[in-house]
């Protein structure tokens, strides 16, 4: 094995490392009351590696020694984990799939290339060869964009670009700064952080996602609304293709025609794989403050994040959850911690004498980044906005909360599925003015479908990002499935909420991508139209379909 | 003749207006200073329109008739006049061709659609008949991007988007308004004003571009440190291609792959005729302000704009001029207005006094928006930053004069052409560190290009446009011509420039697109594999090369 870090065969992240609800009072009855669960009951772990059967490599002795010579011996490896490892991603799916022994197919070998030079070799010979590559990064994807097409007769190779970890070197004038793509979150920000900078992208996916991964799958961090997106902040790429390296100046901004750089964004490995990118980055912010605050109801929440979107304020965060992400949020705070126990007796106790119905109340974090003037500053211009519309302020303590915890709630996945419950999530984005029905028709849409496969489920939704003329919508679902056939049952209730968005103005992903899960519905979100040209792109790029076949288009 | 606008055959912008230097006592020394002429030798006038060699029409008359059809007997025109006027843009070279009878080539008909519906139906008519089609707005490019193959023998259709000139929608919860691509810059902001909306978007070309043509070229206006370039604007389009209709859905931001939205932004017509787009809009802000400032030398003045654009600061406009194009605005300056006559004397006395070379100083324009405390806000946090450089606060009045005269400069090109001199303008973006040295190298290969060529000539400069990561060059050049062969002397002179870009990192253009004149340098800028997968674009969508051909690419 090599020292590239991967999370859990089987589920999120480090190993040892779990939701655990015992210090949460609340989240027991939480459960039963959303999905009908008792989490004290045994949960039934996932099957030992030893039961899973891998199919065999069908990569010939010579294709592994070419690799082989290519990377270095420790480099390529046909081992059954590691290509169990490559297959999926982190989805409901991916995991359900994981626990069944579902494994049509798994990639045949595992490179881990040390440098562009090794990944041009590997091109080469994959497609000399007719082989297939799938680039890897954290293997967080939860769109399918890792798998292999199940019917793939190809040798294919998943391409770990995990040792292509280093951030290569900092322009400190130009706020530029120049890494691999297979680094990781933590990584790279300690490798910046060291020198006084962050990229300022924090994905839920952070601690288990790569540059790479982010940029082909256009990714958006929790502080877009100052940094801004992944698509925002690369502006320099090198791309490894059949044949050519493509490379993309680091420029600000450019005439130079149809977006090179637009293209190779979201392109998940289609058109080459991303060994290096020059993205912006900021010096450390000299203050940083998260502010929880209390909304009446949902209609309240949205309005004010629509009026912050609309002023002249820049807050780094503005998040707001609705009343049923709100009571999640608070039945999973500890009995120690936060607005919990007597605190939060007082403060319900508090919102009632106003007469606020705790049924609808919504928590929100508002983040607050720069200079300490320009903390205050605009946390004035958006504490105004607030008090119109009678928000309430927690203060600091529930934002230093979240802050810490934002990165976790993806475990509580295994730990449902341990009990018998499948959860996942979804997220579009709309114009400001769509997202009221389209988030009325999507808990529709999600109860009907629940009703239909005849389960008990659940639904929930926080505003996730904000811009001029939308927002994105991040929900949350979860169902008890029957124990015979989960993935029919999620298609139902995943499938329900996709065709809501699309039904309602939204795009079919604000930032998780299209992959397999999403490309039914591609052609009604870019139109068909939209798609020949991406199409024509692939096919330009990689006539003999060698690169991640499958994925963003299902027409082929 | 329809009653669409147009700008003079022979040159910039509404007959009977033009640039006059009596009113300026500066201007006639300082032109003999920087390229030898005395302006106030008798001008020799363009050629008059009778002499001007229009050649024949190719359109057969079944081709026309059918036209016709489409659009109204009074909407396809074959008149020389209309024709003429549709062959170029306003480049230097287009003015030198037409003023010199150069006209290989000129559209066969002009056609004014008024609605999408008709331009479906020219688009069906032009590919059953191998015709062309170019797609053209208010003729400002700069570029060649309108001028025809000089040896393309199919039938060539002007198609006019001056009809289509409507806001459609204002969708005043989204901040959206869904425009026609026709419309001119200042009759779609007297649209959106009268609702109390504006788009922000404010090139040197405004009062005689459009939307359209802002979208196909990657335009972008003087306000943009606030509001972003049109591709930022840019949330919804529909493109009428051969045999489709490609619509992009107004999203916020989106996952859907490769951007289908970014590949027609700069597509010049080589993707379709862009019909529609919706973009963001703002309230017009409660207050505007822009202010002068002088700096010391052009050292102190980029290190104050890249200060400024990596701070929190948020201005709308961050301009400077370099100290020729601050000697050549002094000079600009009416006997009766600005900072002229005695204030300007006592002003540089003061400067003097302070110890400052009125050789090197600098004039900088920076602009504020939106509530009066914010505008507040802005004033002091860039303040703040404009005195550690040492810069002096010249206040509104040179501000509000810089508004006024915002649009005027490029009348001057034909008071020079007039006086035996070519003047055009180049512009490019790179990174913060490489601005100083690609400026000084740009200097370099101008006034080695004026020895090579034997003439006078001039160059001076402005930052434009500021970004977290870089800034917007702008360069204007003239020199005295030879009267034998201008464009050949231009041609070295411009190479000069773009190929000084080129080698110290910036880009061919940062807003005036590609065309013919910058496609040479394509595949120095984003690669040759960038330049493949552009081409696999437009085989894709046009495989009869019935789009503008010839542009962007220079491999057909």
């Amino acid at each position: 094995m090599t020292d590239v870090k991967h999370m859990k065969w089987w589920g999120w992240g480090v190993e040892g490392v779990g939701f655990h609800h015992e210090d949460k009072p609340g989240f027991a009855p939480f459960v039963v009351n959303a999905v009908g669960i008792d989490v004290w009951k045994e949960p039934v772990p996932p099957i030992d590696f030893a039961e899973v059967n891998v199919p065999e490599s069908v990569a010939s002795d010579e294709f592994f020694a070419a690799l082989t010579t290519i990377v270095g011996p420790e480099y390529a490896t046909t081992d059954g984990l590691e290509r169990v490892v490559h297959t999926y991603g982190k989805s409901i799916r991916d995991l359900i799939r994981l626990r069944d022994n579902v494994l049509p197919r798994v990639p045949d070998v595992v490179v881990y290339p040390a440098d562009e030079s090794a990944v041009q070799r590997i091109m080469a010979l994959a497609v000399a060869e007719d082989a297939v590559i799938i680039p890897f990064g954290g293997g967080s994807n939860i769109v399918g964009s890792l798998e292999p097409v199940p019917t793939e007769t190809r040798t294919i190779i998943s391409l770990d670009m995990g040792r292509m970890s280093r951030v290569l070197d900092i322009d400190e004038y130009s706020n530029l700064a120049t890494i691999q793509a297979g680094v990781l979150g933590p990584d790279m920000e300690e490798q910046l952080n060291a020198r006084g900078w962050t990229l300022g992208h924090f994905p839920d996916s952070f601690t288990h996602s790569t540059l790479g991964g982010w940029i082909a799958t256009r990714s958006s961090g929790m502080q877009s609304d100052k940094y801004g997106d992944i698509a925002d902040m690369t502006k320099g790429l090198r791309v490894v293709q059949p044949g050519k390296l493509l490379v993309v100046r680091p420029i600000p901004a450019s005439a130079t025609g149809p977006s090179v750089r637009e293209a190779i964004l979201g392109s998940e490995g289609r058109l080459g794989i991303i060994t290096e990118a020059t993205v912006q980055v900021h010096r450390l912010p000299a203050k940083r403050e998260v502010l929880g605050y209390l909304f009446k109801n949902w209609d309240s929440a949205l309005a004010a994040m629509h009026d912050i979107a609309t002023s002249d304020a820049a807050p780094s965060i503005t998040r707001v959850s609705d009343a049923r992400e709100t009571a999640f949020s608070f039945s999973t705070s500890k009995a120690s911690h936060g607005i919990s126990g007597q605190v939060q007796k007082a403060l319900f106790a508090f919102l009632q004498k106003r007469g606020w119905n705790l049924d609808e109340v919504c928590l929100s974090f508002i983040g607050y980044e720069g200079t300490a003037s320009n903390v205050s500053h605009q946390k004035s211009v958006v504490g105004d906005v607030l008090k119109k519309h009678g928000a309430i302020t927690l203060g600091k303590g529930p934002g230093a909360l979240y802050d810490q915890k934002k990165f976790d709630t993806p475990y509580l996945r295994d730990f449902l599925l341990d009990r018998g419950a499948a959860a996942d999530v979804s997220e579009t984005a709309a114009p400001w003015a769509k997202l009221k029905p389209l988030y009325d028709n999507v808990f529709a849409a999600a109860n009907k479908a629940y009703a239909e496969i005849g389960m008990k489920g659940w639904i929930m939704c926080h505003l996730s990002h904000s811009m001029h003329s939308g927002a994105c919508l991040y929900f949350t679902f979860a169902f008890t499935h029957d124990g015979v056939d989960p993935i029919a049952q999620y298609d139902v209730v995943k499938s329900a909420i996709q065709q809501a968005f699309i039904d309602n103005g939204g795009t079919l992903s604000h930032h998780h991508s299209v992959g397999v899960e999403h490309a039914r519905w591609i052609e009604d979100d870019i139109s068909t139209a939209g798609a020949d040209l991406v199409q024509g792109m692939f096919t330009t790029v990689d006539p003999g379909k060698n690169l991640n076949p499958g994925k963003i288009l299902t027409r082929e």
